[in-house]
């Protein structure tokens, strides 16, 4: 490895997927890989070169990096099962405080990529903010060696900055595509695709290039357009749920004159 | 021009200036520009070889299209005040109707331009969806022969589709970007960068090229975290009408297994 040291990747799913191989193909030793689904650990520790387990006592004990790329609901069990060792044990939650560590293992802290993974599609973790928090400052500065190898985003911080940061990407990644599920279906009534929208959409981030997201403000509640707001309120009578997202987001954009 | 025909551009604004420029760009032969503001008419006259006036009283009769690229408010006034021509008259609004034209003009309807534009950022119209309106076969030939010119994404519609396209842009472009203004606070609150967050904000919307919305959703209130958005909700306490929002989206957005 890089380093001269040895990682254990524990989880085979999305993250832990895109990790492992991002790991491996910055020269990263990953020697072992578990998932209590034998066919994902497998197929994992297949594409990077590792053994795989499926037995959380199994785990070898002699590596230097145990990185725990679980779902939150699943964390403190897998903690709790996995043997005591000396190496650094970190976990990949945004929500989840490094203490949850702290029962079991000496060193411990967490290493959040902020971004959102599906299986299959490579990502580019050059660009993605890594967010390191860790016990002491040894094991900060390794876990800023291994995240240096993946991006040049590296930010340093404690449990609650992070559970901020996971809170500013439910704002702004799930509930943003809630909106676009809403406007999808907005579409799909009148026989429209849904790609009618791609162009406003992209524009709209696009404009985050050069503008806060306060300075791009822009639409009926911005301009304070009552005329608008009344009919477009009328458009989504058949929807309540809607009619309730539409006017609550209305009465808290404060009417302003926007930077074009 | 192009089309050997006239146009006069009633307006200076934001979309007026962009529709000028592409039309201009594009070898259309823009005679005239309205505004009230002397300083803006002439400004974009210069720049499209047009002459201009403050006075729409003097608007040229004898021009082919008129395109009223005004703010809804002021559109009703300006209609009953512009001369009765036998030219084309069209608004570029997205929620009024096309038969405001209808007391004063013969040839009418809606050419309506569905992005967000800014007075000094040049816009690429080849993929802005352009929706048509009129009251005549003709006339919607007309705006077609001049909107495809300018792109290659040309929807005939009513004015009921065109209400309903409009309001899913207020979901998708200006609720989707008050969700960025919290999340920028958010993280300015614990003295973090809006653009830690941009990452994440464009592979939401990369997603969009190979799933629908509702294929895409992720987040706790997707996996039904209950644990998380307790947390989150806490996290909240400090602004009320952010924790609203907060649990009105996760309350509305149905636990399902993504696609991923």
């Amino acid at each position: 490895m890089k380093t001269g040291k040895q990682i254990v990747l524990i989880g085979a799913g999305n993250l832990a997927t895109q990790l492992g191989l991002a790991l491996h193909k910055a020269g990263f030793d990953i020697i072992q890989v578990y998932s209590r689904t034998e066919v994902s650990a497998k197929t994992l520790a297949q594409h990077i070169g590792a053994t795989f387990t499926t037995n959380l006592t199994e785990i070898t004990p002699t590596a230097d990096l145990y990185i725990y790329a679980l779902k939150d609901d699943v964390l403190e069990e897998v903690i709790n099962t996995v043997p005591i060792t000396n190496g650094l044990h970190v976990h990949t939650s945004g929500s989840i405080k490094m203490s949850l560590f702290s029962k079991k293992q000496k060193n411990f802290g967490v290493f959040y990529p902020f971004q959102t993974f599906s299986k299959t599609k490579l990502v580019d973790f050059s660009e993605v903010p890594f967010l390191i928090t860790a016990n002491s400052d040894e094991s900060i500065e390794n876990l800023k060696v291994i995240a240096n190898e993946l991006s040049h985003r590296i930010f340093v911080v404690n449990d609650e900055d992070r559970s901020f940061v996971h809170l500013s990407g439910v704002f702004a990644c799930n509930f943003t595509n809630y909106l676009y599920t809403i406007a999808e279906q907005l579409l799909a009534e009148r026989n429209l695709p849904f790609d009618i929208l791609m162009p406003l959409i992209t524009e709209t981030v696009n404009k985050l290039k050069t503008l806060s997201p306060t300075e791009a403000q822009t639409g009926p509640a911005q301009r304070g357009d009552q005329l608008v707001i009344t009919k477009q309120i009328q458009l989504l009578a058949q929807n309540p749920e809607w009619q309730k997202v539409y006017q609550l987001l209305t009465e808290n954009i404060e009417p302003t004159k926007p930077i074009n």
